[in-house]
């Protein structure tokens, strides 16, 4: 928690409260803080700033001068589709998502994401797992998500819409790898690096998408795209490919 | 598990056989695998190929027509040194970068590293983390990893001959980004903007450097260098970071 964030209605005037346990526990025992100490926190989908703690109760802590000056970073104009993961990677998967500042992310089925996935007590705590993305990545607003449980129409009617500009599917067959394929992009513009990076990202799940979904895929206009020999974890991948939109 | 890797005294001729525990509980639970059926192997520090399964004993597996003849993926020309990180995600950062393909790994203590870490008893199993990271990314060469417990010695001492070629320090307070970086390096070379990433990176636990050791590591040719306003967790740091490398 690199940032207490607090929803709106915690805010009055010049002051604030915490009343979530995760984060009091968070500033008694990691921060250990005191009465007085300064805080960084922010509004959710408002601005970052700071306040003084004013006083300390275990299920309240109140706040004082609180000072909301800094916008929030800028998303990264990106779409990211992850097909259902494993529930256990869930959480950490949508903290970094939201703390590398992935504007909309796309849970979709896919034939390799089991059945069980989309029944996991996991799916509900999402809000929750934001709040912990914001909260590392230092951000206030957070990221769409969206549910799609079937893939081909999700695919057929839906996709053409939301592709504003390049979209790209990790698959270990693809035709190029994604170095070749902005080395393609700059050959054939003036723009540079980052703005010829893809809006939309199609990551699959363990063992990838089957040739079928890449058919689909391609179709609709998305271009196969590999990031070498070697085989990552789905956290892996997801972090490695979202490092091309880091500063 | 991608791949099966053995170590050379596993295998006879053509044929070979499978004794840990963890690796004959893959093929049998996860691979549902059968006699007859077709794995893909490899030899730890040698080849990968596949073999057929020829004889499934509970703590024994025997494999026959071992065909092992493709080399394992280049390693990335990559030194990562990394603060010792907190015991519980050590392995999955060993796994990442291990499947990721980095050379060298060196686990050094900084002063955010709790003294607790050296004492973890997930330091011994350092080479069940490589073979798993190596399993994942369908490699057999593990990375070289070194355990500094003392930074200083080592920064002033060592660090100079391990320089090869350009070394960095992610830290928030960096004077130029990794982009700004490489456009940096890119306008004073004639080379592509792989052979102009660093050898070496310096990555620090949760709470980052100190300024006296980004002092001292500075002093010794390191180029601090932040990867934006967001701040990650180590793991999704050193992927987002190793993104940079892939292909």
């Amino acid at each position: 928690m690199n940032c207490i964030l607090l929803p709106a209605a915690n805010f009055s005037k010049n002051s604030a409260h915490i009343n979530a346990a995760a984060q009091i526990a968070h500033i008694n025992q990691v921060l250990g803080a005191k009465v007085g100490d300064t805080l960084r926190i922010g509004q959710l989908e408002g601005n970052l700033g700071n306040a003084i703690i004013a006083d300390i109760a275990p299920e309240r802590i109140l706040l004082d001068e609180v000072n909301l000056t800094t916008a929030p970073p800028p998303k990264l104009n990106l779409t990211l589709v992850l097909a259902l993961p494993r529930p256990k990677v869930l959480r950490r998967l949508i903290m970094d998502m939201t703390a590398l500042g992935v504007r909309d992310i796309i849970l979709i089925n896919s034939y390799r994401t089991q059945k069980s996935y989309w029944q996991s007590p996991m799916l509900s705590r999402l809000d929750e797992f934001v709040l912990e993305g914001l909260q590392q990545g230092v951000d206030t607003v957070a990221p769409r998500i969206s549910l799609q449980k079937r893939f081909k129409p999700f695919v057929e009617d839906k996709l053409a819409q939301l592709i504003t500009n390049r979209a790209i599917v990790a698959h270990p067959y693809g035709a190029l790898s994604f170095s070749q394929y902005i080395q393609q992009q700059l050959e054939s513009s003036e723009s540079s690096h980052r703005s010829l990076l893809p809006s939309m990202v199609f990551i699959g799940a363990e063992g990838g998408w089957i040739d079928y979904e890449i058919e689909l895929l391609t179709t609709q206009g998305c271009q196969t795209v590999h990031i070498g020999a070697r085989i990552l974890r789905t956290e892996s991948a997801v972090n490695a490919i979202l490092g091309q939109w880091l500063l």
